[in-house]
């Protein structure tokens, strides 16, 4: 992506004047809706006289063309029916505008003659005019500082960290609201849809390149240009982490997909491989994928595969075991010195499997269990360290105690920061399904990574580890040729 | 198991009389609380001075000793300290009760020399006096029916009709609340612990032998008598769905339920040899357990693979096919006569793949939705009918026509009664979580399977399909060389 291209997005992110054209009362204007926050002026362009009045009561401004539209537009919406799509991505050309998002489907997806004609008008338009068009098929852009959202539902504001790029205009728009639900900061977010004109190659880098963004991730189905996406995913993921999210992963879903947004999604075996030579990170569900960027930003990163648990009971002990023993962790014994201190504290530690500690009657107040996270922490046997948090179980006795879930979440927070370690909570089921899903979101908005089971934390762990594993052995320069090809190319 | 034993376990769950021995205040007197609601005589059997006026305040009758109990004890709780536990359990034999259940643990899952000395003067002396112990280290009889319960936080009433047993205290307890919390009725929970006397081929007899018992599900983390047990499961899973979870999978999750209950648990492969070709079915965690019972209990059986979706959206239906194509399910196209219905409804149908049905635009009603149910359903290229329901999107669009989720639900119910085939509901995420939940609950209370995502959806159906087409097979006659050996000795 050249620089002209490149400043022309930044325009379209942070825009002085976004335009929107053909918003319409039966979708209940969902795209001025979108943008009404956003810190810059917002005007219609609608030539329908049945939607202009609606328009107007909502207090925005309507011209009849974008040409129209006073000052230079920086941003422009594009929902108009398709036959007459072309004709506002060469209005939105013609203005100089930095970007056009097209909401508008029905191209090459399509398979149909007239959608694929369409689509390759808009490709040939764009191409020749090096104009940055987002989409067809797609939600459009987010930008948390700018306000500027795929959905008027998004979280805004200042902070974010996170860039998210999305062939899925419902995995684009949802991966915002579930961040933010997951204690998570997304700062860009971009519905590529079917990607002609900026592609994932173009969004990858893009978003490589920019300062505020920590961690990258990305749904996708396919991509045009796979050589163009390697090696920007080679370049960008040595710098950053980049999770990959892959649909069309079976012949079933590589179907769907053809037809969701025209992209050949090619053999899962390929992108296994891409992903880990780049040292990026693959994920294969939205959960796992929020997983993934808890372990990113709330744990100190790890090399070591030993685990030191807290579990509530012994049968939880069991299967925490299993689980990280699946994923081919260990839960090796701790050392004497911790057993000394633990013996009088926790109940069954004499005769028990001496980790995960099954604290059952053990956990008699939250002092008591942050000696047991602070001994498992200080013991020379472990590398990483997770408690289980079983809701109904603790909240009942804290309240007897008169403390409450939120005492329990500070002390796993402090915890947290007196240690090199990293630490995770896995929060198990609970009768009160409501109350668990509101600690989730209570602990996570504290910054402390939580798993919704012993498989999804052990899962996440594993991946991390593998991914630090890698960028260490890619940083030494020991991962076989292609790192000596790149090296050899740069320098 | 003889029919003595059977007849005596039967007088335990259906008790006149139950004596609680050692109930203490330090453990807010958790056993008297979790029988006082059962249809019998709760007394209690304490000597200590201290404890006896809180037990009597709370109005039940105590004893010195269980031989001083007047009238016939059925089932006794103990929970006294380890080296005192012989001498109750030797009261009990000798008043004649029908079981006693021992909540003390400290016994050969500690691996100390007196704890395997008591364990094994214990199952010397039941095994002797043929007696029926429950336990040591457990959570005792769970029974909705006589409400005799392993917490008091469980649901108890008419209706059960699901037995579990379990190795595991926590889990015996626990499946009773997350089943009412899936719609499911549990009647029997069994918590083993220790298993020393009646073992695990003797309980999975015992319920397969209740008529009230239309399923079976099991926590196991080992067995003694490896042989029985298998006896026992061949019978019991030709009869009715027996759902297994293995825990002690790995050699950390092992070492684990060694010193949990004291179990060794053998090679995962012999396990999973014996659960196929006892036609028993496969679960690896307690959500998988829940999803398996749904589909039992909710779905019509099945043995085709042939899936017809309706998905929320396009990257939605990306990832649905690639969840059931994981599983080896297939998403066929539709018959022509299924588009010339949908055509007019479906927006994108024309140019789309056309199964999964992509509805963004297209569910406008609670009618248009079952129109769709109706006409997959009708096709003849459909085994399975699954649909999407993205809570949030769809709750304010269904806001917007006066309707709520509880009408959906209706529409939901309706369809699967009027339908031959299988039908699931896959509740996505939504920014609501507590609203998520709510609607789950809700939907699985109608008696309508609802999974919390595609990838448990497709690995729940995979895992019921296999199981019909298993017994399916073994009803035949064609399942090798054991059925043979089975049909020539009962025949």
């Amino acid at each position: 992506m050249d620089a002209t291209r490149k400043a022309n997005l930044d325009r379209a992110f942070n825009p002085q004047v976004i335009a929107v054209v053909g918003d319409k009362k039966i979708t209940d204007y969902m795209w001025l809706k979108s943008v009404r926050d956003a810190k810059a002026k917002v005007v219609s362009v609608q030539i329908d006289e049945n939607e202009i009045p609606g328009i107007l009561e909502m207090g925005f401004e309507n011209y009849p063309s974008l040409a129209d539209v006073p000052g230079q537009v920086d941003y422009v919406i594009v929902a108009v029916p398709r036959p007459v799509a072309p004709r506002i991505v060469k209005d939105a050309i013609d203005v100089g505008a930095g970007a056009a998002a097209l909401f508008t489907s029905g191209f090459a997806e399509t398979g149909e003659e007239q959608g694929v004609q369409l689509q390759d008008a808009l490709t040939q338009m764009t191409h020749e005019a090096n104009f940055n068009l987002v989409g067809p098929n797609c939600m459009c852009l987010y930008h948390s500082k700018t306000g500027i959202r795929n959905s008027a539902d998004q979280w805004i504001g200042e902070g974010g960290d996170i860039g998210f790029m999305s062939n899925s205009g419902t995995h684009a728009t949802s991966f915002v609201m579930r961040a933010r639900n997951n204690g998570l900061f997304p700062l860009k977010s971009i519905s590529m849809g079917n990607s002609i004109s900026v592609d994932q190659g173009d969004w990858l880098e893009y978003l490589g390149d920019d300062p505020e963004v920590k961690s990258i991730g990305m749904y996708v189905e396919g991509t045009r240009d796979g050589r163009k996406f390697f090696e920007a995913l080679r370049d960008v993921a040595a710098r950053k982490p980049v999770v990959i999210w892959k649909g069309g992963q079976t012949r079933e879903g590589a179907r769907a997909a053809a037809s969701h947004t025209g992209h050949l999604a090619s053999d899962m075996a390929l992108w296994d491989a891409m992903i880990r030579q780049t040292g990026a990170i693959r994920v294969d569900t939205q959960d796992e994928l929020m997983d993934a960027f808890k372990a990113l930003h709330f744990m100190k990163p790890f090399t070591g595969n030993r685990m030191g648990i807290v579990a509530q009971t012994g049968g939880q002990s069991v299967l925490v075991s299993d689980a990280f023993g699946r994923e081919g962790l260990t839960v090796p014994d701790l050392t004497q010195e911790s057993y000394d201190i633990l013996e009088p504290i926790v109940t069954v530690v004499g005769g028990s499997y001496k980790n995960p500690l099954d604290v059952s009657g053990s956990l008699t107040s939250i002092e008591r269990g942050r000696e047991m996270l602070d001994t498992l922490a200080a013991d020379t046997n472990t590398d990483i360290i997770v408690i289980e948090a079983s809701i109904g179980f603790i909240s009942r006795r804290l309240e007897r105690q008169g403390k409450t879930m939120d005492d329990l979440i500070d002390m796993f927070k402090e915890f947290q920061e007196s240690t090199d370690k990293p630490f995770g909570v896995i929060a198990t089921w609970n009768q009160d399904e409501a109350a668990l899903a509101e600690f989730r979101i209570k602990i996570a908005d504290r910054g402390v990574a939580v798993f919704p089971s012993f498989q999804d934390a052990a899962r996440a762990i594993r991946r991390l580890r593998e991914y630090y594993v890698t960028q260490a052995e890619l940083a030494a320069g020991s991962q076989g040729p292609w790192r000596s090809r790149r090296r050899g190319r740069r320098h």
